[in-house]
């Protein structure tokens, strides 16, 4: 194998390759006449990533991926030649050679990628995964609750996750519709395939794999088999109390008062007239309160969270003026922007028993 | 006591003191016509700042530390007000209350602080502790190698670190110089208090205590009893080999070839009639190598260095052209700027055998 590249696009394809996959990971690297393809996985998850070069030998060679990505990732050149030379594979340049040695080549798992099911705008996909990932768990004996459902309604794609004590769902237009999909789908894999994506991404999905491409790189997973996932099942027909504010300004004093919640735990939101009132306590910690405007709507019922559960809620709303629809025990407070945008947001949040 | 005061300076005054005391600490706080004094520590380390506040009741009340800096530090008003409440400090502005705890006032250990001694400027101190105390090893069973020696050389400021396997000697002006010094200073806690400081730095020292002062606050701190390092103790006279290049090339170049070192150890300069070669190589690690231009004086000695070590000891000299003065066997390694500036930094690398 023997080629040249030029070294950015060469750096994307084989940094984005150890962040998806590991940095215990190999690369395969492949040339021919129509360029470099990078990939690497197995059969569970699997990268592939085609980057523009001239072709003097065609060749595949099988190296360790975080030292390729790494030398790559570091160069200050602008091209980079690539050759086979004897047991290693060469990264040469005016001055310099770094050589990594070749590995044996193991099983393929060239596995031609599921379909194209559906098209969706990476921008609007990122803002939606980042919020609703977060919202799942990192760590979970049941893998329900580490998933993303993915899931296809009509032209609309639904997100939802949960980890039992929140659930984010997020819709979002889909801009191509062939067939529909609904998987879960790893919440830490899909955030880090759609930070890489870019322009339009294909949703491909078949039994049991779970994919996204886009223009020259492809990410497909094995899916999570564990039941799905449903904001029908929780349970918003008891809403009596609505109230309306600005949610950075909530979030600002959440930050505040709840310094002052015993182990940070428990926060107040004291429901009144024409405001909402933060409050906590606790004997050894000192205690806080902070008045905010609101409009407020029906009953005065005042439920109590875990001020960071809170804040993590308020967080992907940022300066729009949020509805609170609170619902009496402990049933989950859900909010909702007050005002309509492309990215359609409901957090749900379970209170807590007030001290 | 009651009083208002600017949040800014006061949040500055707090945070500092979590910082150069402990999450632990208590602060005292004290009010009276002219302004707040903010202070805490105990024998060994004591701060102390002022900031402008309007007294309405004189007092003095002792609060945790850290809750009180981190609200202040969140509040987003300009002006706040702290009033004794029963047992609590309220800290209180439109629409919001905190309050905390007070605290049984403690035995005082308002030790006035040792004489001014000599005045330097704050950012070339900041650059140069940066430097030297990075280059003390942060945890050692010997003091000694905890410290930084602060010493004062007619209107010369030297500071000395070492941590035994490389030694950093930064020289910058005195602005006044009323009596030498000569102190070792735990290392930590001088980065710590250079970055509070600004404007003109007064240097005191006693018998046991050492101290920075500037405009509203002052640090003190008991020195390190455990003798002094000094550069004139490193053998230097066996120099054969001088080689002129810019730090940053070399920085790079040893940052990429050091990739390929066996767990990162060892990075030969081998030194040829107009370039250095860096070569770094392992069975199973692969191999690299990179040549750089550089104006080569005396013989031929080729070093060995842990990369991570020669890359620490380029950082300062950034974009500066270096000159490393080479001795054979294990003899440090002298790097020094080839040009004048104002801070003059010597940097001694210990080498390593090498394979």
């Amino acid at each position: 194998m023997d080629l040249t590249s030029l070294v950015r696009p060469l750096a994307a394809a084989a940094n984005a390759s150890v962040r998806l996959l590991s940095r215990q990971a190999r690369l395969r690297l492949r040339a021919s006449a129509s360029g470099l393809v990078v990939s690497g996985g197995d059969r569970d998850l699997a990268v592939r990533f085609t980057s523009p070069a001239t072709t003097h030998v065609d060749g595949e060679v099988l190296v360790p991926a975080a030292p390729f990505a790494e030398t790559v990732r570091m160069l200050d050149v602008d091209q980079v030649r690539l050759v086979v030379e004897g047991s290693r594979l060469a990264i040469r340049m005016d001055g310099a050679r770094f050589a990594l040695p070749l590995l044996d080549r193991d099983l393929q798992h060239d596995l031609s990628p599921p379909d194209v099911l559906s098209e969706v705008d990476s921008a609007a996909l990122a803002a939606a995964v980042r919020t609703v990932a977060g919202t799942a768990a990192k760590d979970d004996p049941l893998p329900l609750f580490t998933g993303v459902r993915v899931q296809s309604m009509g032209d609309e794609l639904r997100l939802t996750a949960s980890d039992r004590y929140r659930m984010a769902v997020a819709r979002l237009p889909l801009r191509a519709v062939r067939q529909p999909i609904d998987v879960l789908v790893p919440a830490a894999l899909l955030t880090e395939a759609t930070r890489c994506g870019h322009g339009v991404l294909g949703l491909h999905a078949d039994a049991g794999r779970f994919g996204l491409s886009w223009e020259g790189g492809i990410v497909t997973t094995a899916v999570l088999d564990a039941g799905f996932l449903s904001e029908e099942a929780i349970p918003s027909n008891a809403v009596d109390t609505e109230v309306e504010l600005n949610a950075e300004d909530l979030a600002a004093a959440v930050r505040r008062v709840g310094l002052y919640a015993a182990d940070r735990r428990l926060l107040t939101l004291e429901v009144g007239d024409a405001h909402v009132r933060l409050a906590s306590a606790r004997q050894d910690t000192g205690e806080a309160e902070e008045t905010l405007k609101a409009s407020v709507c029906g009953g005065r019922t005042s439920p109590t969270f875990q001020p960071r559960y809170l804040q993590d809620a308020l967080t992907p709303f940022a300066s729009r003026r949020i509805r609170l629809a609170i619902q009496p025990g402990l049933r989950a407070c859900i909010l909702t922007a007050a005002d309509e945008r492309e990215l359609d947001l409901t957090y749900y949040l379970m209170p807590l028993l007030p001290r």
